[in-house]
């Protein structure tokens, strides 16, 4: 378990969902995300590892456990990551390797980072992501996801040079950038500041209760109450990032943006929406 | 003065600049935006006239006056509009005949639209800002400026059918919806919603201490500390507003976005940036 692994699936294995999650996901009433996580994990033949390492509070783990049982989970446990030596221990590593869905709680995206990255448990998360293990984050745990992690920044919709503090994540993907509780902490100007950083992401913003489900053909499906707004800056045609100082607005120009609700999907290779009722109207056009 | 009066500009008449300010310009240290409102007036020559209706602040209008002296106009009043009779007042309509220049402050822009429209006053503001009087409005006055005014809504980066309510403003452009306080408020998601309702309109979000001079050509400059976020949804391919629920997130594809600095140009008619350093480098390629 220990070699180097490679992170693109080879022969016939598929890749796994990844699965950004906005925070504050329903858990009770109504929990369309949780739930379609553990059915995408097999059901009652789902076998799902928790992270709550981002989270300092004490029974945030034992909490998703109940939840994913709850929901039909047939086997849930979570494992205490709270050194990097938590990372390399035998037992935490063949725990996993039993898995079809991991779930990465929220908190401090830093604690994740710092624990878990480049230890062989790291390493592990992309090889099993790679190999149809669906992969799930929320807040903290969605920011983790990617290659780029937004590690900080400022709130507002205007996008500033200090707006945003970039750092390594797992890299489950190097398509994307993600923000989270979008809406709720008005966070555009950080990932529009990240974006002009190196306009060769697409940008999430994953509102609170909203979940993207990207497919292993890389294609996202929005579902729960809120929306994604996807920012793709492949036709900017200026952006002032590299001479702009600390507290100066970047001057972008020519960013486009999509507002996705549930059930609306996204085609991350074209850069395309696949809107239901947008291609219905094409289709009788 | 009663009489109709066409609000377009007529024969060699040239229209004013119209001026929308995001609130909260500085006034003291280096009142940028004030100042180069005062020398479009004139300087010297400059004969302002202030109106302090939106506020619900004694001294607003005296406070402007004084400002606008230290900066150099020659002549400042404030005229204090409290009831519609106020903006058939003979008196009143007379002094505005003598600017050069016309200042609204912030407060309540629902003051501003009851007080002000459908009156002689407001057909004079709209005739004057035709024939070379300079309009500029800050905060609730600069959202009472353009036909279609954003009178309230929720915050956040996502539209929401709910987040938005139009009702008439005093109609100095048709071609523009604004919202001010932009970054410092979060609103987005309101402009966006506000335009998914007729994606005819370019949305303007100023942040606070920044303005946009609107030349009489249609070529709007930045100034001011902050930024404007230029939305543009020209392009829209597709829009759920028409469906949505009050609460729904709505969902709209290819939307464009320009984030403008201090000194960037937005031409109003191409809808093209005219960005300074994006302008040399294509003069150099």
């Amino acid at each position: 378990m220990l070699e180097m692994r490679p992170t693109r699936s080879t022969g016939s294995a598929k890749r796994g969902y990844l699965i950004p999650i906005g925070g504050a996901e329903e858990k009770e009433t109504n929990p369309v995300i949780l739930q379609h996580f553990v059915d995408l994990c097999g059901g009652a033949e789902a076998n799902i590892v928790v992270f709550p390492t981002a989270s300092r509070l004490e029974d945030t783990g034992a909490r998703y456990v109940d939840i994913f049982k709850r929901l039909g989970a047939g086997k849930v446990d979570f494992i205490d990551l709270n050194t990097r030596a938590d990372c390399e221990n035998l037992d935490n590593l063949k725990r996993l390797d039993e898995a079809t869905g991991i779930f990465i709680t929220g908190g401090n995206q830093l604690r994740l980072s710092t624990i878990i990255g480049g230890t062989p448990l790291g390493d592990q998360i992309r090889y099993l992501n790679a190999h149809e293990v669906h992969v799930a984050g929320t807040s903290a745990g969605a920011a983790i996801l990617p290659e780029h992690m937004i590690a900080g920044g400022q709130s507002g919709p205007t996008p500033r040079q200090a707006a945003v503090t970039l750092s390594p994540g797992l890299a489950l993907t190097n398509r994307l950038v993600i923000d989270q509780h979008f809406r709720e902490r008005d966070r555009l100007g950080r990932l529009l500041a990240a974006l002009a950083y190196n306009p060769y992401f697409i940008g999430l913003g994953v509102d609170e209760d909203t979940a993207g489900f990207i497919s292993p053909e890389g294609v996202l499906e929005v579902a729960g109450s809120g929306g994604i707004t996807i920012v793709d800056p492949s036709d900017l045609e200026y952006s002032s990032i590299a001479e702009a100082r600390r507290d100066d607005v970047v001057t972008m120009t020519n960013v486009r943006i999509h507002i996705l609700a549930a059930g609306d999907r996204f085609d991350l290779t074209s850069r395309r929406p696949l809107v239901q009722a947008q291609l219905e109207a094409e289709e009788n056009a």
